[in-house]
């Protein structure tokens, strides 16, 4: 697929450049420096020859097959050197020159023409406006980048939106004597995408583990399936950045307001199967255990520990990320009583104490290894002067390499003293930190991996008991009648057609009528007058609630009174009192589908945005999320003897909702608020639908 | 005060050992290969020599002076140690021996003999059970202490309850390359506590950081007033570690409950000024930056960088911590964009863009020194290979020379290659990180702290008008009656008594006497049966809510005929709608004082455990700060048109509250729920007192 990018077999340089400190010159370099193993051919009219190798006028002169091309020079000829390109059968071109789609204007003019001629030359294109790729790979060694660091041949592949982010992980790694295998900075990807890549690297075997990083996502929807594929087959860990200019907006009780396109890429990496980080440092520490360790099966951790503070630290942050540190059982006590010294504490935390030597930490290493309550291994490791902390680490290393469950090892230690008992570790390819939050934390991601992975949402249950033809026949009604918003009519009957149960309700012409309309639907009523020249209906008396038989008539004469000129129909109610306020809603986000969201009608939507998410269409398990990740869930399931709500039932408006969004596109919100919801009953009081 | 420990002219080593792995051998080693200016006198009736140091018999048999022992024998040897310490004349040993307090029994008793001898012969005892001190004053350097990070000369002194903890933190900051002061780890703390120790390093010109590692405090009013004092002079760093076995415990509405110990250190911590920090890491790459940089007089963040992604990464963190970047002056928009290339950014942040060089961003340093509305400067600087990096790092530290505003740069490189550029500014003294994150942390705890001088606190407001006589009188007498809680009667006199405002009430000894009870109180009112031997009224039908005049008499007769065999009296009181339920409580808390609380009462107690803490006694601002850090403020303060609750009424009901139980410490337990609170009005509705 995109072999000719990461494996090319040859580079030529578009803009090579004699002068030392130009890119045109620094890729050469970086490609020489870092052992290339093809062919390199500058391209420069002016030089014979750029570092010591020949140089061409045209990359048309070159005689031997060119895969890749770098392209490094004014905006306005690029198109032109596409079109050569294409011409001499390059596969890939890497446009490095910016002044494109991000200078807005011309230079978007200009990516299309670049994109015009790479389609019609059949050449791919990776930028413009970027930085390249680097493969690791010891028969490749591309380095096809002007960037500077580096990086040792490992398993974790990167792919950043922002150059600088790329380069700042890159260097952390490097930094932590942590190797990578791919890289790539694909800048305006007006062709060669972040989803196109990823694929590519889910289909390379050496890559364990994809780091990625995004600030917008250009195309969503193939992101998201292209993540979702590979996410199942290895961890991709992502990171998203720009959040606080969204952050600052206020919220509103709106759907509209509280969807912001930050929750969508959050909630997109949740949908994805994407461990999400909101830190570069977790982010890097974490790749380095899913690089060399297995995902643990479940989020129980034995913890083998020489000192204590530093294992209550790890404690503290294991435990408040939900994982357990479970009780040992009595044959493992058993063993762990034969084989430690008489002090030690013989169950989970186990403290082999810092006297205990490297057979005690195998002895304790067994026994976690053996424990079926146990998923994963934390070892709190301080190198005492008065042991043996080599056979310590020889003793780890040999239990790490059954790759049985994972192993993390806080090491505490002087680096510069302790060399050997490190390297050792390091050799043996167990994860090493040197703080107990740091290494925790590390263990905290792959478990959360592990609970993606497992997470089964289902399928996405299709109702067919939906009127669709009806349903469009009212959309289309209110096209033609134009307004964005449906009038309440309108709305009630789509909410019907999708079988979402709404109060009842009758229209009426006139207010002779109301009482008998009243009647059918039951007492107490709500009574609204109709009109479309009316917004806020209740500021000017146009709304009564809680009305009993005999006010009805009263009520309903007054109004007319008042709203006589606009000849007002009148909307009739069911009144619902007591049960609990909610709200559904969903928003259309572009090249998405829609945003749903689920909360707490009043004040818990105002005053603490209490609300949860998702992305259409929706299943099951996802909708049972979405209540039970509310902090005032116990409202919904019952507290203190006090009644829950149909959540059965709330589940399945919101499957209803997201499949009304799904199938009718054009709508692009919806706000269903309040919705009353009782243990028995949930229905629809108000709803306002925008197309 | 701490001289003989931190600046021994001769050390002694009670326990000398001639084994190369023993700790009484280590701390020689630790003291020669530290260069240690004093005298090692090793004592051991056993050997001639220790690592080539004449050894003594004893103690006693040393001419010289001997400013401090460490104690490292058998522990039912020790109280003879610091006997013989006494005579010698010896001013602190450090007992490094285990086997006391820790271990319970035989081990209390002995701790309490060494304290014992020592306050007899007055030797101050550091320890036992510990690790001991270091000093890297050149003029000492003292290494009594059996751990192997050896530091370099810093300002950072690091006091820890848990050694591991405290040699972990150490070990971290030899990684970073940044050195420390000094160093404590007091172990069981039967004699120099970390209070103590705190003060000494106040006075300590050359340490301008204090890093302070708590598990629990034995002592919090001596902390508190340590940490106070000292935290106006220099920065204190803390963390408290083992916070999730309380986490863990069930939060219910009672003030007993919702109080927890891991509550009141971090309380604590606040109250005296102390930076709190959560993680190892965080803490010490701030104390980094608190080493060489003076602290930011606001939050107003001035950013310079050279690259996009990581300055968003950046803003995203500062604005999230409440930081701000505000807009630049005119005359600064002008400056910058005649010194800056044209493409740059001349706006905070200020992009000098990659190819921006020494000049460019001095320029821009020029221009946020002098800015009246800059307090900081966060500087991303990513070394490109096309300009004079080294330039850039000279300008700079030439800038950082001032010490005018904090100076805080992420230096994105490869640390192989640019080793120039990044030792010019580690010399100059300029913090470093590797992660815009990292950095932008550093920045914001050093806001913190300056928030936290910053924060006039006030004096405690005493209220005379409270009758105290009368409170004494009334819980003098319940304690003469027995029953932890007061009656509904004294509760109410009680609270009269420190002027808290209660619903209007009258306690009637028959059925007959309510109505006319019922209509001095007016009408709706509750009437509660009060006999002792029924604790739960409401279930037994011995409460009657918003009773009028008419319905008064057949309900008293209908509780009557329910409980005529307790022959009851009958508690009336003003019945209370509409309005906001409060809770207000306080609970007593060991060696402490009370913690106090409030919350909005009700669902938000119950469910969202919205509630906020403080220690008594508190000033009116710490109440002000209590009501608006709860998360639903803003129904106290009113939203959307709804109106706000009196405030200021809360602020001083809190207050008194507070007074009440700092004048009254005999009192266990007060909660007062719920408070009904109106726009003018707040009221006390039920409350109970437990002492």
């Amino acid at each position: 697929m995109l072999d000719a990018l990461y494996k090319p077999k040859s580079v030529a340089i578009i803009g090579a450049s004699t002068k030392e400190l130009s890119i045109g010159n620094r890729i050469i370099k970086n490609l020489l420096d870092f052992g290339f193993k093809g062919s390199v051919y500058p391209i420069n009219p002016k030089a014979d020859e750029v570092r010591g190798i020949r140089a061409y006028n045209s990359i048309l002169d070159v005689s031997s097959e060119i895969d890749l091309a770098h392209v490094i020079i004014p905006n306005k000829f690029v198109p032109q050197a596409v079109e050569d390109c294409g011409k001499k059968g390059v596969k890939v071109a890497i446009i490095n020159s910016a002044g494109f789609k991000e200078i807005g204007g011309e230079g978007i003019l200009l990516e299309e023409q670049v994109v015009k001629k790479a389609k019609e030359y059949n050449v791919r294109v990776f930028g413009p406006n970027c930085q390249g790729i680097i493969n690791t790979n010891p028969n490749v060694r591309a380095y096809c980048n002007f960037t500077f660091t580096k990086p040792e041949t490992g398993c974790i592949s990167i792919i950043a939106q922002s150059g600088g982010v790329g380069e700042v992980i890159n260097q952390r790694f490097s930094e932590l004597d942590v190797g990578i295998r791919m890289y790539a900075s694909n800048g305006n990807a007006c062709d060669i995408s972040i989803p196109e890549i990823i694929r590519y690297w889910s289909d390379d075997e050496q890559t364990r583990v994809i780091v990625v990083h995004v600030e917008n996502l250009s195309n969503p929807k193939e992101f998201m399936e292209a993540a979702k594929e590979t996410a199942v087959k290895k961890p991709i860990l992502g990171m998203k950045t720009g959040r606080t200019k969204e952050g600052a907006k206020a919220v509103s009780s709106h759907t509209g307001g509280l969807a912001k396109i930050d929750i969508a890429t959050e909630l997109i990496f949740k949908k994805c199967g994407i461990v999400t980080f909101r830190d570069q440092e977790e982010l890097c520490q974490a790749a380095v255990a899913f690089a060399s360790q297995p995902i643990p099966k479940g989020k129980r951790v034995g913890i083998i520990t020489n000192t204590g503070g530093p294992a209550i630290i790890a404690t503290d942050e294991l435990v408040e990320a939900g994982l357990e540190i479970p009780q040992l059982s009595n044959n493992a006590i058993k063993i762990l009583k034969e084989k430690l010294y008489s002090a030690a504490s013989v169950n989970n935390p186990i403290d082999v104490l810092a006297t205990g030597g490297g057979e005690h930490f195998r002895a304790a290493l067994d026994v976690l290894m053996n424990e079926p309550q146990i998923d994963s291994i934390f070892i709190n490791f301080v190198t005492p002067f008065f042991v043996d902390t080599d056979m310590i680490s020889q003793e780890i290393v040999e239990e790490n390499k059954a790759h049985k469950k994972p192993i993390i090892c806080n090491l505490m230690t002087d680096k510069r003293q302790w060399t050997k008992t490190i390297n050792i570790l390091k050799n043996g390819g167990v994860p090493c930190y040197s703080l107990p939050e740091t290494a925790a934390r590390a263990l905290i991601a792959m478990t959360r991996y592990n609970d993606l992975k497992a997470r089964e949402i289902g399928e996405v249950q299709i109702f067919n008991d939906v009127d669709r033809e009806k349903a469009r026949r009212i959309i289309k009604e209110s096209k033609k009648e134009g307004g964005e918003f449906l009038p309440a009519e309108k709305v009630n009957n789509l909410l019907a057609a999708y079988n979402i149960p709404i109060a009842k309700w009758g229209l009426v012409n006139n207010s002779k009528e109301v009482l008998k309309e009243a009647r059918k639907i039951g007492f107490p009523v709500v009574v609204k007058v109709d009109t479309k020249s009316i917004v806020h209906k209740s500021d000017v008396g146009g709304i009564a609630l809680n009305l009993e038989e005999k006010e009805v008539e009263s009520t309903v004469k007054d109004m007319e009174r008042k709203f006589t000129a606009e000849k007002p129909s009148f909307f009739v109610q069911e009144f619902l009192s007591g049960g609990k306020e909610l709200i559904i809603g969903a928003k259309a986000e572009k090249d998405l589908g829609h945003l749903i969201l689920f909360g707490i009608g009043g004040i818990y939507v105002e005053i603490l945005k209490d609300v949860a998410f998702g992305i259409t269409p929706i299943t099951a398990l996802e909708a049972k999320e979405m209540l039970s990740s509310i902090k005032s869930y116990s409202l919904l399931s019952g507290f203190r003897g006090e009644k829950g709500v149909d959540q059965e039932k709330l589940v399945e408006i919101l499957q209803r909702v997201s499949q009304l969004v799904t199938e009718l596109p054009m709508v692009q919100e919806i706000d269903l608020n309040p919705i009353i919801a009782y243990e028995n009953r949930v229905v629809v009081v108000d709803a306002r639908i925008r197309i």
